[in-house]
């Protein structure tokens, strides 16, 4: 690579000191005005950019967000995370910021990889993904006070709308109500649930979903046992879907249609049931659509936007915040997820 | 977040001159051995680290790599690239290397990307996935002296064994030509090949393991002829391979097994053949796995690990090199996959 210009090129060319390029860039007001014009002139004559190294330290800022890589998994639904990833590393650059990306083991790695980076000053903070029950990674976000979003809500906080946790996520209820919703309009009563074992809580929300739509839709007549004989949950997987299916069945229970907690479990279903059951599955993965299977898909770019809007803000509270109508309060964004009907 | 203590604090601490301190973080020969000493004490009574970005620009190297996120496509294979970023983040921290992300519209905008991010020292260079014919991309890095490795051979390269452009691969003739010496030793002959349009390096070579096996293949008794009517190109895609299978079939053509450019045309063979057929797949995804589809697997992680050897020794040749086995040449890693059988 040829040399890059340098701040002294400048100086030279300019006829100023090395001082005076360095007030140019960072304080233009206190240079008087020719002289300002004359080494203007000569960083535009050289093509000189301030080494972005420099500049981070100069502001102690690295305009840098920190992301962990999660491990992949064999389920078909890891996808869903890449393409939150993606959303948020192509809208990353509108926002002036950059995507860092690092791995970890378990929960405690990743903490040590965030004072790693956080002491670095590599970053100025992080996005994470797939929140959990008294998640230890954002209480210790808290106690040290360093910037973080999560995509994904605090899950047995006491208080899921505190100021201090900056989260977006998408509306699982929602979603499997509405899927729930386009099954009975089918006509059908006996709508099963294919979900995850509790606690999760993405799992549980889904789950209540379809539980409180059934409870409600008028004209059913299911009360509590007749939906506790309609649901079943496994670990998420195809072959554990279809084997959670073939033991709904071996019940004796009628099963009309099948709502599911993502779309391993409702492909696994698929290949017990086949195409004369209707069924939904969750997250529009390329799978879903492949065998032509309906499902519920979040609305990942929407979420990526929010996430670095919300990340953009925290700190003090500035003027650069824009809530716009999908927010709930300035710190939190639920958002809806829709049906894909195939 | 508590204020990271400075130089100057560690200069306080240890009576000496911020010139000091800075002398023996970056030149401790040239500091007599008690002053050194007392720095040193200092900086581990305060915990003080270099800042990263002082580091960086001290030695003119960010240590980071530039990658570059493929767009996210609707095909079930693209799963394969993002396998390859996991396990290139999770080996990156053991050379000493992170991984900055970038997204890029097409090649010039990603040719532009490379530029802003070279001009401000953000990454030291990149690797690049999707190599394709006269790629604009590696040229331009070539033309500037710019460090990079890429996954994928420079297809149609005068010299694809030029020493300037190193990379790693992964031998998709062998992969294919193993495939379809398994579909042999079962004992059929009318081998049939499902791939894509030409010119595609990938593709090309995949299809050439195929037809090599089958003209080389004792007591078949195929010629060219014979070929040319077992095998049907068609874009990526389930639907596509449906298509093409059935075009395939509808030509009159004895189909006793098929051997597929990739899982997403394994399964649209799949849909239309059923299980009566062998059929093998290439990338061996999750979906192969949740249908059960035999499969060509790439060795992502060798792979990976493969690219950032070459990265960290781009450049004059260094003492750091260290060629195992796998190697062809010091710049270059052709890895055999291997056909992972359901």
């Amino acid at each position: 690579m040829t040399r890059q210009p340098t701040v002294l090129d400048v100086a030279e060319i300019a006829g100023v000191s090395r001082q005076t390029v360095s007030n140019v860039l960072n304080s233009p007001h206190i240079v008087r005005p020719d002289t300002r014009e004359r080494v203007e002139e000569a960083i535009k004559q050289l093509g000189y950019r301030p080494h972005a190294s420099a500049r981070r330290l100069r502001t102690r800022k690295s305009s840098t967000i920190g992301i962990r890589l999660d491990p992949v998994t064999n389920g078909i639904s890891g996808s869903v995370l890449d393409r939150f990833l993606h959303a948020l590393t192509e809208q990353a650059d509108a926002f002036g910021l950059r995507v860092l990306l690092f791995t970890a083991r378990d929960p405690d790695d990743e903490i040590a990889q965030f004072e790693r980076l956080l002491d670095g000053a590599d970053v100025d903070g992080f996005v994470l993904t797939s929140t959990t029950y008294e998640d230890p990674r954002t209480e210790w976000l808290l106690e040290h006070d360093a910037p973080f979003v999560t995509f994904g809500r605090p899950w047995g906080a006491a208080d899921v709308y505190d100021p201090r946790h900056r989260w977006v996520d998408v509306d699982g209820h929602h979603g499997v109500a509405e899927a729930t919703r386009g099954m009975l309009e089918l006509g059908v009563s006996h709508v099963a649930y294919l979900g995850w074992p509790p606690p999760s809580g993405t799992g549980d929300e889904r789950r209540l979903g379809w539980r409180d739509t059934m409870l409600a839709a008028p004209g059913l007549g299911l009360r509590e046992p007749d939906l506790d004989a309609l649901e079943i949950a496994c670990e998420d997987g195809v072959e554990q879907g279809s084997t959670a299916v073939r033991a709904l069945l071996a019940r004796g229970v009628r099963v009309d249609a099948v709502v599911c907690a993502s779309d391993s479990l409702a492909l696994g279903a698929l290949m017990v049931l086949g195409t004369s059951v209707p069924i939904v599955g969750y997250d529009n993965t390329p799978v879903a659509a492949a065998v032509k299977l309906s499902s519920v898909e979040q609305p990942l770019e929407q979420a990526a936007g929010a996430a670095l809007e919300l990340f953009r803000a925290v700190g003090p509270r500035g003027d650069s915040f824009d809530p716009d109508g999908s927010a709930n309060d300035p710190d939190h964004r639920l958002l809806r997820p829709r049906v894909f009907w195939r």
